[in-house]
């Protein structure tokens, strides 16, 4: 007789109800690759009355969806209720300690309590799956937890959030500001009514955080994620990256240094024939260079009902199936706890951006601050001349310290001839 | 105590040099990943004395590579030996039948006789593993088999050889002739001395077979699969493609259709700002399209040493973790025999170039044995004029069936302004 698996589900929203629609689709090619029937049987929400286009016959309801968990017709518990406490956090503890497989696509949950949901979770013996919170319908966490363990991850990068890959991608395209493209956005639904989370960088410095557990196998580490969004990317830096041969992308990075692990989300410029750059719109990206595998890059969607729900299904079809993995790659014990590198201590290129009158003299004294902080100019570009306005200065650097860089803006802002903040981004090398 | 993995490995090439050199960099890494110590217990190859610049201290020596399987201090075979008769079938056979899980790199024994083996894996509950086989050091398989296992699959398709994109990537950047760059790939050491495997597709059609089993669940069928490789691709074809804004790429294709799956090998124009256009010289690339997820994209290495034993290793990380997939993803018993599409059938715009004496009515007659065979020209271009010489006519149909165009080309090839035999690219829309 084929094995039934139950599933309880909390949480009826986007995701949610796209986990239905492919039970609902594929039950026997799910049963065929899984070898067992998935059933849905008890369901948590909100509003019990909202009509979500799926049917929710013999599903036990739940008002409280921490009663899933003790329901004995449900073997897996499925949280895809959101945000790193509260109700979500609970759910997972409780299945958890009741040894009930738990499938999330909580990247907040995981980013803020993944060691101790790990710890829990190899305790009881039961798998604790997030395929779903990373890059969306890519395989990424499968990726580098099973189809790289061979090797020493060195760098994993990616474009970890579509709101500001689409909001970037637009900027290029149209030449328009940020304000007016996020409003833009925001209409065609591709950004929230409230947007902080997505183009201030937290939510990709979540699934960063999580990226570089599996990569490192060292405990989640998200309070020390430097993150910078791309609020204050301006058309006139889009244009500039274009000119220099680059474009802009927000991108999460993890990297091994000597001194530790850097885990940084900020605007970058990466050269415009990279994998990387070519990914446009919506789309995700992640990149993961191993010691022996060398550079493997993976794109899809990483939004949306059916690429987030296909996640969700593979991490359940992988319980069915009695696969399990260590929740980062390694159990919980196994993990070294690295330095984390401060974003002062990163050594890169910059692009920066000046606005100056253009008197005699400035860019000597330009030049001598960054001289003085020990910056090698590679290129400088003043590209207007005006007695009356003032003008923009192009400076992209060689490999430098941040904290110097840092520095030296601060020190040319103060100059009686700069006409507004310096901006700068970093130029990350692929 | 920690669990201990005794490996045999029978094949010191590139590859099996590769895995040893793996398992003595990152033995702690494993273990923390596997749970497990990987032992190299037992090798074997061609020539024993060989300096292969790794040490075989500790390790049986083993003449005959089949005798590997009986030694009790070998959990988990590693067949890398290659070739889908012989000595690889023999091994992979007697080593299942004593219910040791198998771990291959091995494309065309899969390729050719698969199903029987992952039947015979089935009734010994032994692992059989291919990672490696396709697409080098990209877990597709992977990502194929679980990642995207919530999905029926549309098509799946990909640059699956590295020697043959590296050809037409230099054809293009150097507008070389096809033989020209080969005797040069070929003094590089990215093409072998006999090449005819890879650049006749033999290699990726492997690939693809094994591919399209893993996607639809169909027992493989190597012998269905269409093969046109790139010997006929000249230096004109490029560069009229890179007018008509696409590249070439020898593409192996699996598609479901309402007939059934077109299965086929051959070389393709994709419109140059696609994922897989830009994936230039030795990569590779898959792109899987799932009717939930949508399509996602895998690029990496796709040989050498490094990429293919990162590969290897990880299938044993699986074993020892104890996690098991059907070989195709579903047992054998729940795989569909799904009818193969001949290519006759297979329907798509075709690019073609004619060879022609410029007399008045060539066009004509072109156009009138296009429109007998009920195929719509997209656009034709007669780019010189010449009363002595030959030109060439450009064309682009609209969707046309494969026969159609093929008995129109066979038609024009009569024709006695015809100077040369008509040549057709097919393009993909991707």
């Amino acid at each position: 007789m084929t094995k039934t698996i139950k599933i309880g589900l909390a949480g009826l929203g986007t995701v949610g109800v796209g986990v239905l629609k492919i039970i609902e689709a594929h039950g026997d090619l799910l049963e065929a690759r899984s070898g067992a029937r998935l059933v849905v049987t008890a369901v948590s929400s909100r509003d019990r009355n909202k009509d979500r286009g799926v049917s929710l016959d013999g599903m036990t309801w739940y008002d409280d969806a921490t009663e899933l968990v003790s329901d004995p017709d449900v073997d897996v518990v499925l949280e895809l209720v959101g945000g790193s406490e509260g109700l979500a956090r609970d759910l997972c503890t409780k299945a958890l300690i009741a040894k009930k497989p738990v499938v999330t696509a909580n990247k907040a949950l995981l980013a803020v309590h993944g060691t101790e949901l790990a710890k829990l979770a190899e305790d009881n013996k039961a798998s604790l799956a997030y395929e779903a919170a990373v890059a969306g319908g890519i395989p990424i966490v499968k990726a580098l937890r099973e189809g790289l363990s061979a090797n020493a991850i060195k760098r994993v990068y990616g474009i970890l959030n579509g709101t500001c890959n689409y909001i970037l991608t637009e900027m290029e395209e149209t030449g328009g500001e940020f304000e007016n493209i996020l409003a833009d956005a925001q209409a065609l639904g591709y950004a929230e009514a409230d947007p902080g989370f997505d183009i201030d960088g937290v939510d990709a410095a979540h699934k960063l955080a999580i990226l570089t557990s599996l990569a490192y196998a060292t405990p989640v580490d998200f309070d020390s994620v430097f993150i910078e969004g791309i609020r204050n990317v301006t058309a006139e830096d889009i244009a500039n990256a274009k000119e220099l041969g680059y474009r802009v992308k927000l991108l999460g990075v993890a990297r091994r240094t000597k001194k530790g692990i850097e885990q940084r989300v900020h605007p970058c410029m990466v050269r415009k024939d990279t994998s990387i750059a070519n990914v446009s719109g919506v789309y995700n990206a992640v990149v993961a260079e191993g010691d022996f595998v060398d550079g493997t890059v993976y794109v899809g969607r990483g939004a949306g009902e059916g690429p987030t729900a296909s996640a969700v299904v593979a991490d359940i079809i992988d319980i069915a199936a009695d696969r399990h993995s260590a929740t980062f790659g390694v159990p919980v014990k196994k993990m070294t706890d690295i330095p984390k590198v401060s974003i002062e201590e990163h050594r890169g290129c910059y692009y920066v951006c000046l606005t100056v009158y253009d008197r005699p003299g400035v860019i000597a004294d330009v030049s001598a601050v960054f001289r003085d902080e020990d910056i090698s100019i590679e290129s400088l570009l003043q590209s207007g001349r005006s007695d009356e306005e003032a003008v923009p200065v192009i400076l992209v650097t060689h490999e430098a310290k941040e904290a110097a860089v840092v520095r030296a803006l601060s020190k040319i802002e103060k100059f009686p001839h700069s006409a507004a903040k310096p901006r700068m981004i970093r130029i990350v090398s692929l």
